[in-house]
């Protein structure tokens, strides 16, 4: 445990992957095709106040929805890569961009598109109901299933660790 | 548990958050970027009830949605404020309006934004799964959590000892 | 527990509550004011079989809602009482039309409004998480609660011990 | 456990019941009479990959839903029996389009109507919360409810034994 906060003291942005990260892992499906899906609002409070913060966030998803964009910009995050096959590529442009290594990164997945990216960031993170190949590359395990808590979890953690969690702007959205 | 019931007994209104409280905490997010919650049906027989008893009821919310308002409109709340960034002022407006002073107030929130006014009433209550540092602010903590019948259990409660449960009224919405 | 299979077994049609009994007890609030329900297709499979097999089913609800009519019809029901303030009139309207009498039925309600019925029927049913009031006077509840098979628990329960689960249509819809 | 095995060692193909099984059994009731699903993606991941790999996957369903069709054709689903009485037809269909016998079919259903195709299949799963009936002519009963996992389960289950699991594949969907 010890070690795992002086690798969260040391991280300057995060990655999530969005089904089963950000949601529950179901997508309600609706009789016209699309897929409706469930998002967190203490992971939402958590994002928009990281994002305040100063802390460059960004969401790589093998889906593509409207809805997870919309979701993501209502928060005020940037780098929303979507229908990303690969994530790989998204990922190097994204710490291309603010001038980051992979290890000043906290990433957080659940299955095995995630899989590689994991073995590189500097902490690898992952829900409570991970695949169990997921869960044995994972530095933390959060305490909390997708969509209910492990976002926060992991950024609130970061936060108070480097001295960012409260703040002026801590007690409004 | 003594101390909590006195306070109960003397309070005289009841404010809620939405999110997290009157919610599970999840949106559903639609592809056009609309976001559906979920509501209590307990939940909303107590607020109906209490309504009817004559208890002023403020729901106090940082986000703005119509099906929020409608929602509470059909339960027979008049003082309905969302949108609000600063929580304090809807707060302020509700307690002038009916002649009250904070400390009659019983309030359910569950995450920073409602840090400072929970500070500030007589009776701050949050659900199971509040943010922990809400939590520990807190007077009383439901055994339910957020959207799961704590805003049932904090009027029921109240109601009761109030000797205002039982009525004409009681079988019917 | 012998008791109440005396009572099930010389049961002759079931009366159903709709929110916190077929559903879970939430409602999903659209932006358009609408509320969407979540029904189980394990009780949905138990309430056609026990139509085919002849007995009266009844839903009655303090709410309205087409989606709601559109799923009971759906399986089969015919007797669906919706929009009912005073839930009474409509219990008495069911037994006359079938000529029972209230010790005859099977009657599973969750909450307040429900509870002048639950002292009037032969047997009163409740699922895991009614309310406590309701819980205190039913003579049996369910393991299972609301929306998540607690109708089918007591119908499959009943017509097992009346010999009507197993039949040629037990295997379709 | 050694037993149930040796007979997914064998398993050639899958066949699976829609509700109860890829969802968690809740339809949600739309106002206009539609019915919506909750689908697992973890689910996902394991069907598409399972398609990629070369094993035959039938969908047989009672219902009849335009968003599940949907659903599994974007996994690369073809074969998809939807509004079946009796889904022995479709299972035989589907068996003879592909050469196969019963023996080699792992099924998974939920229900009394999955009863009579599970007594014939070679290997008869269900998800942790299936009917008591069902479960008790399981040769494997998932640790996963239906809806949560208990299609990946197997799915990855059987093809981690005939180390098919692992691919170049499995990074991406």
């Amino acid at each position: 445990m010890e070690l795992i906060h002086e690798q969260l003291k040391s991280a300057k942005a995060f990655v999530f992957d969005v089904d089963g990260v950000m949601t529950d892992g179901n997508v309600i499906a609706t009789e016209d095709g699309h897929f409706l899906r469930n998002f967190n609002i203490k992971d939402g409070y958590a994002l928009q106040h990281a994002v305040k913060s100063g802390y460059p966030i960004a969401i790589i998803s093998g889906g593509k929805s409207l809805g997870v964009n919309k979701r993501f910009e209502q928060l005020g995050i940037q780098d929303i890569y979507t229908g990303q096959e690969h994530k790989e590529d998204a990922f190097n442009k994204f710490i291309a961009k603010y001038g980051l290594e992979a290890k000043d990164i906290i990433y957080m997945g659940d299955d095995l598109p995630d899989y590689q990216l994991m073995k590189m960031v500097g902490v690898a993170t992952c829900p409570l109901d991970a695949a169990i190949d997921i869960q044995h590359i994972c530095h933390y395990i959060s305490p909390y299933p997708g969509g209910r808590g492990c976002v926060r979890d992991i950024i609130e953690k970061t936060l108070k660790l480097q001295e960012k969690w409260w703040s002026d702007e801590s007690h409004r959205w």
